[in-house]
Formats: C-alpha cells, structure tokens, sequence
C-alpha cells in the first residue's frame, strides 16, 4: 500500500516555519507498514493543490493532507478536494454546535467566517480536533483513502494516533505489510560498507538503504511480506547476514545512538569513567553528559585545549611532550591514566589530535589523532585519520572515542 | 521568476531524516527575491525521481535538486537528470584529481566505486564542494537552470552561499533585487521581541521574518527595490531601528555565532578564558573550540559532573556545597574562581544548574541555572531559569553563559 502527503502553506514554502509533518508522519506510516512514496508542499494556491492532488489520486491508496483548514479565504483544503471529487461541501452540525460553545466559553459571538471549519466534502467521516476549532476528515473514494489533517503540529499529532492511525492499521492489515530495522556503523566509511554487502543491495525484498552523518553510517532493511511474521522474519534474516560481515563496526539499532550505548554498558557494570579532552573540546564529555541519569557512571572531564594543562593538570611528563608532541600515542596515554587518576574514575579516556584547518604537518597531517583508553588493568592506544574538516574530523574523533569504549566494555562482558 | 525544489532520499520519506533543507532553500531563495512554488520528495527510484524531475522542467525556471551524489548504487540524481534532459555523463578531471588527492593524503588507495562523483552531464558547471568528496552542478538548459547539490546540510549549505546564491543574485537581478539581514538575539523570549517591533512587521517592505532555536531568536529583515543600493539602505535602516528597540540582546549578524564573537573579543583583547562546567557537561567548551583557532584565548575547562570533583578539583569550599548546595549562587562562583586559579587563565566561566529530566525540587526545579564569570577584578554571577526539556536547557545555558561573557568584554571594550 502506498501513501502520498501534501503539505499545504506558502510559510512551509518560503522557509518561514520548518516543516516537521513529513518526519513525524513518514514514521508513523512506517511503523504501520505502509510506505510512502512523494511528499509534495504546496502553496495555498487552488489551481496548484488541484494538480497535486489528481495526480497523487492517479498514484497513491492513501493521500495525506495537512494544512489549510483555518477560516480565512486561503485555506483552501477541504474545498479543493471537494472540487477534484466532485462532492458538494456540507455542513457538519455537530461540529457547527462545538465550535459556537467553544466561543460561548469564552463569552465570545462566533465570528461568521468560522462557519467554514464546520464544513467538509460530502460523505467525509469528520475527525474531531481536541486540541483547536479546525475538525480533520477521512474520505473513502474509488478505493483511495484521502486524509485531511491540520497544519499545526500539536493539533495534528494527537489528531493522527487517536483517529487516522487506528483506521490504517485496520486497512493495512488487508495488503502487504513492512518492518524496518536500522543498523548503525561506526569505524568504517560508506564506499567500503557498499563493498561489503554489495549483492544484498541488489535484492529487492528486503531493501537495503545507507544514510551517512560524520563518523557514521547508516544501514535500512525493509522488507515487506502478506503477514508480520513473514516480514519480521525476513528483516531478522538480512539483519544476521550483515552483522556477520560487518560485525565489529555496529554499535546500535534504530534508535539508539552511541552515547547511550557506552552510558548503558558503563552502568551495567557499575563502573565509572573521566575524559581527557584536547582536539575534541568537550564535545565526547558533551555528548556522555547528553543521556538522562548519566551522573551515574560519568563523574567528568578536563579539556586540556592548551598543552601546558597536558602537563600541569594531567601530570603529561615534560619529556614525553617534548620528545613525542603534543599528538602522540604516549601523550594520549598519559592523558587517559592522568585524568583516571585525578578525577578518581575506573577508566580514563583521552583524545589529542590535529582538528585543523592549521597545525597539521606533513608527518602530522590534519586528520591525525590519537585515542587511549586507560582501564584498571592496563592501557590501550589507537592513531586514526580522520577524513575531512574541522568538523568532521571532531565529530569522527568522538565517535571513534565512543566506541572504542564499547568495544572494550563488550570484551568485559564476555569476560 | 519560479523556483521548485526536489529532495531525493529514501530516509526522508521514512522520517528517518529531518528534512531542513526546504527551510534553509525557502529563505535564501526569498531572499533573492525568488519565489519556491513547489516542494518534492522523492526516494531513490530511477522511474519517480524522472517523472517529478520531467513535470519540474515544465513548471519552474529554476530547479533545485538536493542528495543522491555518493558513491552507491541509490545515489541517481545526476544520473537521472543526464538521462530526462538526453546528455551524457562525463568524467570531470579536476574532480577525480581532487578525489584522489584526499584519498592519497590520507594514504589510501581510491575506491573504484568513488569514481561515480566525479562525472557529470555534460555542460555542467561544477560546483566544488569544500566539506565533502561530492562536487555539485548547475546547468543551463533551454532557458531553465538545473541544480545539482548534496544532501547534507552541512555541504549543502555552503555550497549554496558561495557558488549557487551568487549565480541567483546575478539571475534574479533581470528582475527586482533584495537585500536581506538577520540579527541573532539572546537572552529575550520571541513573543517579546515581537512586541517590542510589531509595527515594524506589519510594514511589506522591508519585511520581517523570525526564527526560533533553543536559546536564540533570529530577526530577518529583507528589502527588494529595482537597484541594489535602495535595498541596502532600506534594509540598513530597518536594521538601526531593530537595533536601536533590542540594544542589549543582539549578539551578531547574518552568519555570525556567539561562539565566535565571544572569541573574537577575547581575542582582540588578547585575554584567555577557562571554563568549568557542571550541567551543560562540556557544551560550552565544545562550542568555544569549535572556532578554528581558538586555541589563542581558550585553555581548556573542567567538566566537574560529579560534585565530588567540584570541591576536590575547583576548590569549592565543602562548607558552601553543603550550605548552599551545588546549584548556588555561591557555588557557581566558587567554580569560576577555581577554574580561573587552576588553570591560570584570565578569565574563568562557571555554569551549575539542572538540567533535568530529574533533580528538581520545588525551590530549585528544572531548569534553574547559575552562571558565574570571574574576571581579574572581580567576579559577577545571574541565576537563570530555562523553560523546556535537557536539550533547551542546556542550550539555552550555553547561551546565556557565553553571553555573560560577551557583555563583559564589550563593557571592558569601552573603558
């Protein structure tokens, strides 16, 4: 089953007002198995949303509109469907009744032109709004369901779960139905990812898609099947095969992001950890300090961005800066055993490196940085490069940081 | 003149992705006095992707096309637009040569599969892209203009203010030409701002547009007229009166961050600032370092999480702590003296509050905040109270504390 939404609104098309419909309803259609195939945004224009909208009713089984359903001359939602369908507009009584008690409340007389809201294209089951006067509406036309929802998010939310999501998990449960899963990577770019699993990608059933952020990569498979199990079970299937390829690089599933992994592993063992920042800045304390509750297991960090703190409040010895520099393994070394010990923390970690754009060298390039990881029975190092910017090469360097954590405390585990 | 835009990429029609791009393109474009009449998304399908890409060449002068440019088998914008518009693809020198440059740099053989990013339809002009591998284009094409950019925000958004913002400017200027500024405020709520420049907003031209992030309101003021320099007056003018009504809140202009005026102050001052931090758990030191070149006035902080390191590594007085408790008045300026001290800078910046979603108390409640900045006569402290959830008070924190230390140094300015 595919669906189609059309926004509304000529502040979504100037920028004015970032446009979160798509994201929120794109992850509900998801989890009902229904997939969506076009958003298109459209200003409130009626010769325009009249094309949009014969053509997704050429393409689509459901169609999704948000916006345009207030009381003034350019809300133009309800009509136009109305128009394309050929259905005269009515009057809802029971709507007309709320919205004139909703004014009385307030000791207010209904401005006329209210009267609209109360409206919809004949035969339209109406949707009621708790959260604002405009009512949404469900059509059912040729086989086509056609959605109407309004355009503020905190009244179309709650709109779709109470009324639109129950009526689809109904109707998807006729056709074919899809599940999801997301695999996040770490440590490996997208080229050698696409390498890997390359015949996988070529499949159809489950589908495989990458979405790449800095020092992450992205893993979908969605497959669809007649009943749940099936595609549960084909999702599972795929899901194994990567994993088995690219196993050591995976550190999450769908939601979860790295931060919270490590918070979860550091709790489950009830140990705790420092951080010993340079290149990064901050931004590996910043993102363990991002979990709720993880004052548990993260007592805190130094930012050690000038050297000389490398050496006064991490007790880096003047020799090892001297002799390796500032970017070295032994400085990550002893910055990770320093702040271990100066904050009193079961592991101590520490990043040094060269974020650009200046600094680098030619045996030190901008990219270079080196990670360690002091635990309490001894210390391990890794020299990276990191592809890029200032940016990505932080962004890179906390995620390496991250998970070089994971990997650690996975080892532990199995212990 | 029109512009329509095609968003391409699987994840956005999923809601795995965000989609910021129809923001970012409303408000540059309208800015440049052009106006977006359609938005589309569509997945990574060869067949959808060239039927909207064919309906846009009948609709639009201008069509801009975001993602689909790495190296996978899912990435066909450029391949598709070569195919609707009958041009071949062409291998771009410059671009393998830079491709191969990064790769070699970072001592690694080039993926064959890379190689994809580097062609183009023939005609392109190509558009270098500084944060990335993939290169966008823009074509020209029977009196419609074509382009091509990443999907990234972050190689996205630059690519378009420095190659494809200019070409528009240039295009536009057949027509009327607009000036746009905006101003970035801190430390003011937006529907204060509003009030305080409600008749200005009223006015067409120019016209005034906000914007709200966690922490910040951004006033965009833009002026169109038929030559460049009535604009510019007219959006200077405007301006001033902004200026003149919210004083004390504007922190920068246009592409300007607090961050970055922070610094350059301090720069200009050649002064260096330490931070320590408890809630906001290494942001601000993270946002201060993300300056290329911070490393002149900023030394480095504390991330004093747990209270235990607030009094064994910042010096706060147990007594204080206990009397006061660690989200105090008398804590937080402890904390700034003691990162001043312990790092030897001349600045020290103490953040101590709750950040939520627990820790709250019916005296000290989420969202409560201390923010201390010693300074070498003297040290000054504000109590803030952050409405919303961890992620808006910890930016909002940010803000603020960064703020503190921007009016501090514009009054030092003036002595």
């Amino acid at each position: 089953m595919h669906a189609e939404l059309i926004f509304t609104g000529t502040e979504l098309l100037s920028g004015q007002v970032l446009n979160t419909h798509g994201q929120f309803l794109g992850q509900e259609l998801s989890a009902l198995g229904i997939e969506v195939i076009l958003h298109t945004t459209v200003g409130d224009d009626w010769e325009r949303m009249a094309e949009v909208f014969r053509q997704a009713l050429r393409r689509s089984d459901i169609i999704i509109t948000t916006g345009g359903l207030g009381p003034t001359a350019d809300d133009l939602t309800k009509e136009t469907v109305a128009d394309v369908l050929g259905l005269p507009m009515v009057e809802h009584e029971p709507s007309l009744e709320a919205i004139r008690e909703h004014f009385a409340r307030r000791g207010m007389a209904m401005p006329e032109s209210i009267r609209k809201q109360a409206c919809f294209p004949a035969g339209a089951r109406v949707l009621p709004n708790p959260k604002g006067t405009a009512p949404g509406a469900l059509l059912e036309t040729d086989g086509r369901v056609v959605i109407i929802l309004p355009g503020p998010p905190w009244e179309l939310q709650p709109m779709f779960r109470d009324s639109v999501a129950p009526y689809l998990a109904r109707l998807a449960g006729r056709g074919a139905v899809s599940r999801s899963r997301v695999l996040k990577l770490t440590g490996i770019a997208e080229s050698v990812v696409q390498d890997k699993i390359r015949d996988l990608t070529r499949e159809e059933n489950p589908r495989i898609g990458f979405l790449v952020r800095p020092g992450e990569v992205q893993v979908r498979i969605t497959a669809r099947a007649e009943e749940e199990q099936e595609a549960e079970r084909l999702v599972a299937e795929c899901t194994e095969e990567v994993r088995r390829r690219l196993a050591g690089f995976i550190f999450g599933v769908d939601e979860e992001n790295l931060e919270e992994v490590v918070g979860q592993l550091l709790a489950d063992l009830g140990v705790t950890i420092a951080v010993a920042e340079s290149c990064t800045g901050g931004l590996i304390s910043t993102r363990l300090t991002d979990v709720p509750g993880s004052s548990r297991y993260m007592l805190g960090g130094v930012v050690a961005y000038d050297n000389r703190l490398k050496e006064q409040l991490l007790g880096v010895p003047r020799e090892v800066l001297e002799r390796h520099g500032a970017v070295s393994e032994e400085t990550a070394v002893a910055m990770a055993q320093g702040v271990r010990r100066l904050l009193g923390a079961d592991f101590g970690l520490a990043v040094t490196g060269i974020a650009g754009p200046t600094g680098g060298t030619p045996e030190k390039p901008v990219g270079l940085v080196y990670i360690a990881l002091s635990a309490p029975d001894g210390t391990c190092c890794r020299e990276f490069r990191f592809p890029g910017q200032r940016h990505s090469v932080r962004q890179g360097s906390a995620n390496a940081a991250l998970n070089l954590v994971r990997l650690f405390l996975m080892g532990k585990n199995h212990l």
